[in-house]
């Protein structure tokens, strides 16, 4: 399969970041619709999200057999070997980012239109533009090769995690208001998380592509904090 | 560094297996501690656990290190290639155990022991145990290299679920009937909703190990469901 063509090096390369970047903008969409289908309860949104995480992995295991062929075939040494590695490496983060957005979807039926109070829904969405920009912006950041330009994406990310607190208290009192919320506000609950951890993965996809292109780590990794595992009981 | 060292192909893979055996080792004592410290609260315990992490980090960009440098140096084939590579992917599984223990602990102060009705210590204990056992099996059958005793973890995967869904309920009932014992619940439902997921990262485990072992694929890959997303607001 494939040994009689010869492509080149690079060549082979470019086809596993061509797919890389179809993972990075089917994630990104993923995490759009996700929110869109939460919030206007779309079932039929929800649906078609699950189904783009099945291509997401299908375009995730190609990226892995090609990756591993063309390490075994061409046999790269230091920055090449380093370019094929770290691809594996984002594409695992997108597989993962697909998955919480799927994860995400399947809530919908869980949460129920009528139970989301308007400034929730407002707190959450602007939480999830906020992630939706950095899935498109680290993508997009690898492709150009700039990598100065991936260091604020971390400073972004500390943003995420602030809108992720507040959704977590305003969840809280809307549980502790009625009972009657309490289910849907929990199903919302790890929605926000997901929306967090799909940040996470961003910051390492930015990891990975500054290592990609400066052989550096990105510089100063800050502690990763959830502020609401601190708020304790009287939060 | 090293290249004085003439050490054979074999002997380099038994040092990355070592540190993969290290990690699971690891990881299962971080999920049991894990445990312990939040049914205890036991804040010493939990301070460990999240030095431990960093420690599992460690070990993983060693584990990476050496494996990459084995790739590139010896440009393995076929089979001793989906060694390295399936040894790289199931330390990613492990630091991610870790990560999650870790999350776990970090909760400890925010649950706190006197809202922890008896019954809910018993399952979150129940369910951590089989979380632990698993995660304890997969590394020894991995060890072992005995590959068709891998199968049934799946089968075990799916009381972790039905424990989860189980929890899950409980919390919830536990947070309708008394309001003040939401903000604890809420963690409590976090430290479950982890638990669940170390069990997935073993399945993942599995898979690798039993690829790494028969070039094939793990049998019937079964549908992951979260049961509570399909719960619904009548849960």
């Amino acid at each position: 399969m494939g040994e009689h063509t010869v492509a080149s090096f690079d060549e082979e390369l470019q086809s596993i970041d061509r797919l890389l970047c179809d993972m990075g903008e089917l994630a990104a969409s993923m995490v759009d619709d996700a929110t869109r289908a939460l919030l206007s309860t779309d079932a039929a949104l929800a649906q078609r999200i699950i189904s783009d995480d099945a291509i997401m992995d299908a375009k995730q295991r190609e990226l892995d057999d090609k990756a591993i062929t063309l390490i075994a075939r061409r046999q790269p040494m230091a920055q090449d070997l380093r370019a094929v590695v770290s691809a594996i490496r984002m594409a695992g983060d997108l597989e993962r980012i697909g998955d919480l957005a799927k994860n995400i979807a399947k809530r919908v039926g869980a949460v129920g239109l009528t139970s989301t109070p308007t400034s929730l829904s407002y707190s959450i969405e602007s939480m999830a533009e906020l992630v939706h920009r950095q899935v498109k912006k680290v993508v997009d950041l690898y492709v150009a090769r700039e990598a100065e330009a991936l260091v604020p994406l971390r400073v972004e990310d500390e943003k995420i995690d602030i809108k992720y607190t507040a959704i977590f208290r305003e969840l809280l009192t809307y549980m502790m208001e009625d009972p009657r919320n309490i289910t849907s506000c929990t199903h919302l609950l790890f929605c926000a998380k997901n929306l967090e951890r799909i940040g996470d993965h961003v910051t390492n996809i930015a990891e990975n592509a500054y290592y990609v292109m400066t052989g550096k780590q990105l510089p100063m990794a800050r502690p990763k904090t959830d502020e609401t595992v601190m708020a304790g009981a009287n939060a």
